[in-house]
Formats: C-alpha cells, structure tokens, sequence
C-alpha cells in the first residue's frame, strides 16, 4: 500500500503503489476472462495514460469514459477502443469533435433519447470508422437512462439515423449498498432491465451483441450469460468505501494522500495538511469519517475543510508527532484522482515514477 | 447573476458576472472601510489573477492564501502583500520556497506551534524583508490554533526566532450555522480568544498590531475595535450556502455552473451534465439538495454524481426541455473554482473575457 512512505515528500500529494494496482487489474482482468465478460474499464477512476496502457496489456478490450474530452485524452495517449459511456448531448462544437473521434478510433456512445440518437447520427455520418451505440438503461439507480420497455424506441431512432446499434448498458449505483444483499438485488436488477431492454431491440431485428453493466461492487455477483461486458472502475485503486462495503481488503488499496501533521492540539487529535481540495469530500452514510488511515486504523477524520483534516483517536492510542508524514485512503477515489496533476509511484519506500493525470478536469 | 447565458456554451463550465462581481467586491471593500478595518481577502475562493487585481484596486491590502503555492501563484501575477492564514509546517523543500517568497513580497505566516516558529525562523532567517508573524488562534471550530492562554508560549518562540510577530488570527468556521444567533456568537468567540491572545503576547511586550478574523458569515457582526482585519473569501461570488443562511441575496450570486439538460426521465425530473467532478459534492445539514437553480427555485438536485446532477421538480412546475442551458449555483464556491481551468466572463449573455485560474490545483 505504498507504505514506508518516502522521506521528504511535499505533501499533499497522492502516492500509488504499482505492485498492489497490477494485482487489482490483473486479478479483475482473470475474473473476466475465465467468467467469459469482455473487460472495458472505466477510466474516470485513474485519468492516467500509464495506468489505461496497464489494463489494456492486461487483456482489457478497450476503455470507458464518461466525456467527450476524457475520450479525446485517452485516444491522444494511443487508446484506440473507446465507449463513452453517457448519453452525450451534442452541440455544434461537441458534434465536431466526436466526428474527429469517430475518424482515429473505434468508438462506441451511449444514448437514451430518440433526439439524442439523431444528432448523433447526424454527427457521425460517413466518418472513417462507423460509430457503434449502446442504449442506457435505468436499472434502478434513477439517474440516466431508459425504462427497459422504451429502448426499442431509441434504438429505432438511432438505427433511422444511420448508427450500428449494437447493446445496452446500465449503472447499477444501487448497488453501493453497506451489504451483500444490496449488491446483489443490484445485480439481478441488472440482469433483468438489460435482458428485456436487449430483447425489445432484438424485436426489432437490431443485432445485440453487447450487454453491458456493473461497477465494482456488482463484479462477480451475475448469473452466466446475463451480462457480457464489465465496466468496473473504482478496482484500480480501491478506496474507503469499498472497504466499508466489503469488496476490497487492506492489502488492496492502491493508493493514498500522503499528508503532513501540521498540528496536535490534543492528546486524542491531530490535523493533516489534506481536504476537499486533496480528496474531495464524498461521503456515503455508511462510512465513518473522511477516509481510512492505515497507520491509525482506530482514528477518523471527523472534521474536513480544503486543506485541513482533523483526525480523532481513541483514548489510550498514540497519535503521530508533529511534522510526520500520514496516509489517507480516500473514501472515493475518482474525485482525488481529478484533483491531482501528477500520482507518484512508489516502491519500498522510494519514488520510482511520476504519472500525469491525463485527464484531470476532462468535463465536456 | 450571468443570466441569460450565451447561445453555444460548451458545458459543463463556470460562468461569472462580473458587475455582481465588482459590487460584491466594492461593498464589502466599503463595509471594511466604514467600519475601520483592514480588508485581506481570502484568495482561495476564487484562486484567479483578475479578480486578486480587483480586490486589490478596490482597497484590499493584501490578500489571504491557504498554501505556499497558493502564494506563489499570486506573487507570479504581481501580488506583492500575501498572508498565508495556515500554520505551514516547512521541511527542506517548503523552507527554500518560503525564503524566496520573503525575498519577493511583504509576506506574512501563520503559525500555531513552537516547534513550527523555530523553522518558519531557521528558514526566513536574513530574508530580504522581514516576515510577520500571526499567532492561530482557536475561537471554537476545533482546527487548528491555540488555545487563547497559550498563544504567548508561541509568541514566544517565534519571537526568540527572530521572527517579528505582529498579530493574531483565527477562523471561526463555528459560524457557518443556519441563523444569525450562530454568527453572533461566533463573532462574540472571536473577539473575545483574540483579545484574551493578543493580551497574552502584548504581556510579553510584543507589538501586536494585527487581529485579523472573519469569514463571509461573521463580517458585520463585531463590536468596534475588537477586531482591525478582516479575511472573507466566499464573497466576491457567494454560493448556495450563504444564501440558505441569508448573508447574500439572489442577485448578489457572481458565478454558475452553466450545464446542458442531457435527459428528462419523466415530467418532474431532469438530468443536467454537471456533478462532483465540476463543483464538488460539499453540502452543508441546513442546505437543501446539491446547489440552487436560479431559473428553477423550486427545483432540487437530489441525486448528484461525478458527472450528473438528477433535478426534481415539484408537480405541476414545467421543466426545461432536452439540450437546454441551465444554470445552478453551486453549494460552496471554493470547489468548483479548483475544479476549473478557466472562468467564463459573461455580460448580457455574451462572453466578453475569460480568465484563468491561477492557482487551480495550489495544494502545496
């Protein structure tokens, strides 16, 4: 878990320790494999060229993104099979560069309304390689995405509109439940919405070949032949939430922020030089405290500014001295992730490499 | 408030108005001057060049910074007064960046620990100006900062480091409640650790000649002369926040996330293309939803995520169509401006300028 922490680190900074991220990618990619997913993780999680190139060596057949410009930053570093995994709205400049896109790589897009699907159509008509479209399906998260019943409709319309429309796909952010029931109703959940969204466009004589869902928390909870393609993203790293909810275990955490006690004002508290500005300040119901500190794994930041985290201990625990250097697991890794310009790696207690976060702040 | 927002944005991004900026700046560069007060905002709200110039030329003295890199990017655009309000904790590195910053600007430091005046000593020792010290102090958020009866101890070291110290400050996040008594009573705190801290440094015969306190919510609420300067950072754009707990009106609110309606589910809800990853997901128990939708005020953004933002809609109020611009103010304005690279300036719904943000990312 990238810890001894090197010497003289200028903190806030965020560390990554390679060894245990190859085993998170290549332990999801085996999981694929020998389950029979295609593995199209979501990059939104890393934002790292060196880490897509790692998943891609892997057996990973291509990346998800959630932005026009995340895709654009990946196919800059080489990547060269993308799904935009959202039903991108576009205007005339957005409709450009998807064109652009659609030309350099294999791309796929997500869409959820028949006028989404037309101006896509629109935009992609006679580009170099043609676009293939995967309809959204609300699996129950209540976010984006179509009724099951209703993506005939869509499919249609992009099928009018010129496009290989070739499966659904669905976020099941129910799923994010504090136990193994919660994942589990996600899963099935998932399972029947994309069945029956698929069916309804395979009435309509479309051929389906991609049935697309989970997120880390749903991974391996699918029955065979349900779901086909996987599209976790959180793994990489892993992070306070999903040790909460159980789908990772210490010795799986990828990555920290590595942060400097800037103050002990009490026996049973210390302040760190990290905040919202370092991690963000996501936090689910059922995690206690702003992150996990491995080194003082009783303790919890129970106050959280920009760049001050308040960590309290129990009586009796020994807290670091002033001017030490700390840990922190974030409790969602994608925000920090966005936050950073560069992650370093370290091995044993040393840097080894700096990896720029290539698609920090990639919004439109 | 930047409304109506330009035809063609590409969303998502940040949009100012920079009359309501200007009164936001002028009026409280007023409020201070009426009321005696030296004006020191605090950059970190907006983290941009244009706007530190115009606090400035509206009689600010200085500004406040959170990081030395915060102060670094302001020196870069010519600011040359800056107070880091933040007991820096300097190792070899940060030392050397905090002694050219000396040898470059007026520059002030927080500290709150003997040990920390030692090194803030050892490292500005023969600068070019002598740096000013401001002892923390803590008026009841439970952060950083001594107590009151302990500031001489600080005072001390720091003056027997050579050091000059010249004052006090504190941050009384405590007055971020949800009615008036709580701001009050916060201000009472803060007059009354100050003064009980800047008494303990003047028995040691130290010049104390700087009380510096003050949030966006508590400027007002001091009686004359218990406090001469004030740090408000959140005011030159106000938020969310500080209109749910009445410090600012609608048509004081300077910026918004301008965001595209990229579904529309079902009659009571829509789906915009903004989440954590443009403005954070901060939100405070007395703050109804995920930010406020100025053309939607009955509207509340329920769901939010790194890049959706799910809007309810009571029954019977019509909702904007699919592809339409909406704009939303987001709950607390320091995140989103680290979040961006670049502001939008907006008048009449034409862009007329856009201005980088300087210190986006300034951690260290």
């Amino acid at each position: 878990m990238a810890i001894p922490l090197p010497d003289g680190l200028a903190t806030p900074v965020l560390v990554v320790d390679p060894d245990v991220l190859d085993n998170n990618i290549s332990r999801m990619a085996e999981t694929s494999r020998s389950q029979g997913f295609a593995l199209r993780p979501h990059a939104k999680s890393h934002k790292c060229g060196q880490i897509a190139d790692r998943q891609l060596r892997f057996g990973a057949r291509g990346l998800s993104v959630a932005t026009i410009s995340e895709a654009e930053a990946f196919a800059r570093v080489g990547v060269d099979d993308l799904f935009i995994a959202y039903p991108v709205w576009l205007d005339a400049d957005k409709a450009q560069r998807l064109r652009r896109l659609a030309d350099d790589v294999a791309l796929r897009v997500g869409v959820e309304s028949v006028e989404g699907a037309q101006r896509l159509g629109n935009a992609v008509h006679g580009s170099a390689r043609p676009v293939e479209v995967l309809v959204e399906v609300d699996s129950g998260s209540h976010r984006t995405g179509v009724q099951p019943h209703a993506a005939g409709e869509v499919g249609k319309a992009a099928a009018d509109a010129g496009l290989d429309v070739v499966g659904v796909f669905t976020f099941p952010g129910h799923g994010y439940g504090h136990d193994a029931q919660a994942r589990e109703r996600a899963a099935r959940d998932e399972e029947r919405t994309l069945g029956e969204a698929a069916q309804a466009l395979r009435d309509l004589g479309l051929d389906i070949r991609v049935v697309s869902g989970g997120s880390t928390p749903t991974v391996g909870q699918w029955q065979p032949g349900a779901v086909n393609e996987l599209r976790p993203g959180v793994y990489v790293f892993n992070d306070a939430t999903q040790l909460a909810i159980g789908t990772c275990g210490v010795e799986d955490l990828a990555l920290v922020a590595a942060a400097t006690v800037i103050s002990v004002p009490a026996p049973d508290r210390f302040v760190l030089d990290v905040g919202s500005k370092v991690f963000g300040s996501d936090r689910s119901s059922w995690v206690t405290g702003h992150g996990y500190l491995p080194q003082f794994p009783q303790g919890s930041i129970t106050g959280l500014w920009e760049h001050h985290a308040v960590v309290r201990l129990p009586e009796g625990v020994r807290g670091p001295s002033l001017g030490s250097v700390v840990a922190v697991v974030p409790n969602h890794i994608c925000t920090p992730v966005n936050l950073a310009d560069e992650l370093l790696v370290v091995r044993d207690g040393e840097v080894i490499d700096r990896w720029q976060v290539t698609a920090r702040g990639a919004n439109t």
